[in-house]
């Protein structure tokens, strides 16, 4: 009975599966462009490793001319860079798929964002040299356990193709908004692949290994590949560019407002280029306007924060619809591309509200 | 680089609005008859209120012989009262309406349990006394604000039948799982009524008055009320008891499991009586099986844990369905009974996985 407490509401990750934990950001609810690590999704295949920190290395070996070993020590001393990017599960939006597809559902917060410091993939790899007729770099972490499908134990792998992994922003990564990588974000070093989908960027890092023929292994041949149709897998291809998208933060769906004036706004990213415009309708698509986008510094590799002011007087049910176009003028298609696995939605965004 | 951590997962309250707070408690991954207050579902209509402990008292008026005004401390040393019940919120499940409904879009975990202990609303009404042609009892909370259908401010406040607030399990509680109510469940005093849905639970208990019509607030006449159809207020009638209902809390659905025995479970609950049967269909309703209750002591106003050993060898994909009934022969229906605010939804709970 002492003195009058004021409680805060805060919101928490929104657990979809704890054994392998996977959990969203509560995206609705975020503000800000460098998400707390504690609102960071998470994305397991496994259960978490379990590293001994203080014989961490990591070995660079395969089709290198000099195969190293590197202490975290090692990468520390070289010169650093820093990237702002989107990761985004290729499930997000799972679960607005129709038909329904199996797996986790997610709904609309497989997706953050932060500062991630590391060292260039490229500059270790420089210095092991690279053999002639390489085609790929392996990175492998130390997760691992037994997938549904199969009956041997496999470690998170997946590879990148030579191009992709000598980019100067393809880093591995020691450090998320100035701190350590938390422990469940890939202690000591994971990967951060910019442009492409969550998938890529490998945690808890154990071996990179060049290779001179695709790397097969079964979170790239079976799991995140496009599979068109539902009962064969002709067709297919791989997931790897985040596709054009964009999310409505407020209103929520299914929302009853007053009458009058209320702020539209929501965040839009793309894989490749940058966000040129976010379009927005209050009529179920007959009308469009265009929503003010905040941060128009069309730096690569992070989402855009946009927002609109709807006056509306008259009581009823709306559809509210979001339509993000990208720099090369790829745009949010009107139906997703269903695919059974259900990766890469990102059909125009709705929601409908009630004005009363 | 210290030595290795070993970091679990854990489940959170599942958010869908902070301003007023409403939360869900993570359901699917709760276990144990006691909900954690921390993990207990948080409903409120409006921002927590700002109380003045030190000056806390609980005034009873109206229709009364001799009005009264009790301090937490005259509570306290009255008889007390412990009650095991299923609070859940009328809106439970809303979001599997078809059509959809306007409105906090709650899953499964709009439903929490635990230990309240308290004096019997009626032994402070035995105190009072109350005049003859007395009908109803309304109890206020100190939460107010303004809804978006009317001009005024509101409080809380909702009414019950005269014979439901004189049963003697119907309490005002000061403690939850044997500490002080928290803060956002109601502290110091909040009424608790089995069998109903929880918008009868007052939290923050302001005065209760003993009244001789039926009161008419706008959360019970407006809201928490069943409006059948969608375009008038036709055949309207009051949400009060609980329906018959269950949860499937493993597996989850959209699931994608081994060939081999997987542990069908979950609860199953209703407001007036217990829980008699659970049953469950792995083939679409074609056939169906009883589950195994496990807390088969037939006390009232608690949830039933339920299980159920499947054995699958063939693969492809199943809808699980599981229908409870209870000791007054209700069972939940096949079909939900659609209204326009969503409330009550218990059609048999259904979910869809794969084997693989």
């Amino acid at each position: 009975m002492s003195s009058a407490r004021y409680p805060g509401a805060k919101p928490s990750l929104i657990v979809r599966k704890l054994h392998p934990e996977n959990q969203e950001t509560p995206i609705h609810f975020i503000t800000g462009d460098e998400i707390d690590h504690k609102m960071f999704y998470r994305r397991n295949h496994f259960s978490y490793p379990t590293l001994t920190y203080s014989n961490y290395w990591l070995p660079i070996n395969g089709s290198v001319v000099s195969p190293r070993i590197f202490s975290v020590q090692d990468i520390l001393k070289l010169p650093s860079r820093t990237i702002t990017a989107v990761l985004e599960c290729a499930g997000n939006k799972r679960s607005l798929f129709e038909p329904k597809v199996f797996g986790e559902q997610w709904e609309n917060g497989g997706i953050s964002q932060g500062r991630w410091k590391g060292v260039p993939l490229r500059t270790l790899l420089e210095l092991t040299g690279i053999q002639a007729g390489a085609t790929e770099v392996v990175v492998e972490g130390y997760d691992y356990g037994k997938r549904t499908d199969l009956d041997n134990i496999y470690t998170y792998a997946r590879s990148l193709p030579l191009e992709k992994a000598l980019h100067p922003d393809t880093i591995i990564a020691y450090a998320y908004n100035d701190q350590p990588i938390p422990f469940k974000h890939g202690y000591p070093l994971r990967l951060i692949v910019p442009q492409w989908y969550g998938m890529a960027s490998v945690k808890w890092i154990k071996q990179v290994s060049i290779v001179d023929s695709p790397f097969k292994g079964p979170f790239q041949s079976i799991d995140y590949m496009y599979y068109p149709n539902k009962e064969n897998d002709n067709n297919s291809f791989p997931v790897t560019t985040i596709n054009v998208n964009s999310t409505i933060q407020r209103p929520l769906n299914m929302e009853v407002l007053d009458t009058g004036k209320h702020i539209i706004k929501g965040i839009a990213w793309t894989g490749k280029g940058f966000i040129s415009k976010v379009e927005i309708s209050t009529d179920f698509g007959k009308t469009w306007s265009y929503a003010n986008i905040m941060n128009q510094d069309q730096e690569r590799y992070r989402w855009f924060s946009w927002s609109y002011e709807w006056v509306v007087l008259e009581k009823g049910d709306y559809t509210i619809m979001v339509k993000a176009t990208d720099s090369h003028n790829q745009s949010q298609p009107t139906s997703p591309f269903w695919n059974r696995k259900g990766y890469g939605y990102n059909a125009i965004t709705k929601i409908k509200i009630r004005i009363e």
